[in-house]
């Protein structure tokens, strides 16, 4: 038994955003814009939206202030403000940060309270204000799914809030907007991508629709991702890692991420690190964890890159050093000690990845023990 | 440049229609039950969801009246009970044929005049009732996508409105309510639910998704048609049947039909024939026009049947054998003429499918002219 449900409208495409007046329209004529301090206002792109909004009459009111791992404060912040000024829907625009507060901005608009007891399941939220997205990474998915992780900063606590109220009603993937990110984010972004595919393909609750689409993602990872990170301006490329982003973000929705992530959030929680370096730092050792269970579905990644006389031994060897390989190339072959995790944090970082992501712990195909966990993350250093 | 869009809330397995009252209540508290004259009647069904919904205090008017192949005329009369009763959603229940009569009723119930302008593209639409749709067949798909076909009586036309207001706002696909389908239907409307998945996967506007979501139904009608056909009561087997159909039912949604569906609509418009029937008709014909141009697709098809040391040849050999061996066990190896088309027929059927399904004629990899089409047909009889 299970559930399929997918309902944001994305349009993919180099220059796509034009269309976003057009869309926004239907949701009213005053937009909150949700973005952070500095990248998008930087490129020129928060002028450029200005520009397509106004020609479709649609006022706005800026928030700039959504972190990299952004705040549940913030979020609430934000609410408030989207509520004095009288706004019609939320627009986020930026990675997955900016995305991920806009998401919560909306929800908090219409359900009362500390956002942590919907996050922590203590209260079922209601409805959220509508929400438009423009993604400027091709990263987390968050255009195309019903999460937005947020931090507690009393507690370090960094958890999603998933409701299917925060679904985008429209997203934009427009991999123009990408080509000037720093080629250390698009490294970092592209790998979270690659592991949502990943992690939802192997995942205990994985489907056909998942897995099917995963797969798709991680091919297009496999062939592009290298590609862009020695040239940005690749846009036939670039457009394929966004598109394998937005693949990540529908199968992690569907079925959720495990191991991997449900070790990295306690450490970006933290240490405020970066997300996508910390699921580098932390893949080959949950992948070696977990491999011997997912023997048939290393076979059919293998596949994408073996020619037709491989061995499924053969297939299996080249899906880890496919994997390796692109990490070496990418500039992402690091360890938690890069990233400033010490000896002392395991503790912390083990009883707060079973606190806070347990079910993505439960949704690996080999279920981690906390012994196990300490293990990995010793590994890692 | 493509757009994702799947919105419909799919439950899927069996049982699952228990769950109706308490998705239905959230759409208001009268129905208007959209279903054919007999079927849903005879198996209890109807009964069945009667007292699901009064469980729910949801009231009900029923409208019995969806044709095999429903007609624009009837639809319209839907819409105005609809309106006089003051119902809130519309609750399509059978096959195919009474869940697109459910959808053009909902979308009527919001645009005013005749259907058949909507559908021409004369005039565009706007909104629909909510729809809720129960599908007692593996066959059409219809419960995954914003597509209903509808026969115009006075041209005998059978043409799809297509319009983003038609999407269900949840969908029931439980296999239970299929075991007790007459096996001429399970042949007819689970060959209907391969076509779909196959024609998207090789059509001109094959996206990535579509394409991964239709191999997936490809591979669960390979593995599972001929066993329902042969024990209804199989229901593992029937539960993958219905989720290929599903999945066929949403890749037909995002890339289109082409030629099979492209011939076959005239055929049962004029005929009232069998949808399901003369696609079987006319499917070796259709796919012998195209194969030569979709050869690295069938190589992928024929992957899913053959063993490792099979060659490229050999797997397109297996793909063409394997359809035509799924037709000849489930009885569907049949010739136009069984369905009544005579060689008089031939100049209108070629005439209205370049009227009224021109947009799947461009959608097959080869196009057809009017001659090949003709060509086709004759072939057929």
């Amino acid at each position: 038994m299970y559930t399929y449900n997918q309902p944001v409208k994305i349009l993919h495409g180099a220059g796509i955003l034009e269309k976003l007046g057009e869309e926004a329209i239907q949701y009213g004529n005053k937009a909150f814009i949700v973005t952070g301090k500095t990248s998008a206002h930087k490129t020129g792109l928060i002028e450029r939206v200005k520009e397509i909004l106004l020609k479709s009459s649609i006022e706005y009111v800026i928030f700039n202030r959504a972190e990299s791992n952004p705040l549940t404060t913030t979020a609430m912040i934000g609410a408030k403000v989207y509520k004095e000024e009288g706004c019609d829907f939320v627009l986020g625009i930026g990675g997955g940060s900016a995305m991920d507060c806009a998401k919560a901005i909306a929800f908090l608009t219409e359900n009362e309270g500390d956002i942590s007891d919907y996050i922590m399941g203590i209260k079922q939220g209601e409805n959220a204000a509508p929400i438009l997205l423009v993604t400027t990474t091709a990263g987390t998915g968050s255009e195309a799914n019903s999460l937005a992780v947020l931090t507690n900063p009393e507690n370090n606590d960094k958890k999603s809030l998933k409701h299917p109220s925060i679904y985008a009603k429209v997203s934009f993937v427009d991999p123009e907007l990408m080509v000037t990110l720093p080629t250390r984010f698009i490294a970092s972004c592209g790998f979270d991508a690659f592991t949502h595919c990943y992690e939802a393909f192997i995942a205990n609750r994985s489907t056909p629709e998942s897995a099917a689409l995963a797969l798709e993602g991680i091919e297009m990872i496999f062939e592009n991702l290298v590609n862009v990170y020695h040239d940005p301006t690749d846009i036939q490329s670039f457009s394929k890692v966004a598109h394998a982003n937005t693949l990540g973000g529908i199968a992690i929705d569907m079925s959720g991420v495990n191991l991997n992530h449900g070790l990295e959030h306690p450490v970006s929680g933290l240490l405020d690190a970066s997300h996508g370096e910390g699921l580098a730092a932390l893949f080959i050792p949950t992948f070696e964890y977990t491999k011997d269970k997912v023997r048939e579905k290393l076979i059919k990644i293998g596949e994408l890159i073996t020619d037709k006389s491989a061995t499924d031994d053969e297939k299996v060897e080249s899906t880890c050093k496919k994997i390796k390989s692109i990490l070496e190339e990418i500039d992402l072959n690091i360890t938690l000690t890069d990233l400033g995790v010490k000896e002392k944090h395991i503790n912390w970082l083990t009883e707060n990845a079973f606190k806070t992501m347990n079910y993505a712990i439960t949704n690996n195909p080999i279920i981690a023990t906390h012994e196990d966990v300490k293990e990995i993350y010793k590994k890692c250093l």
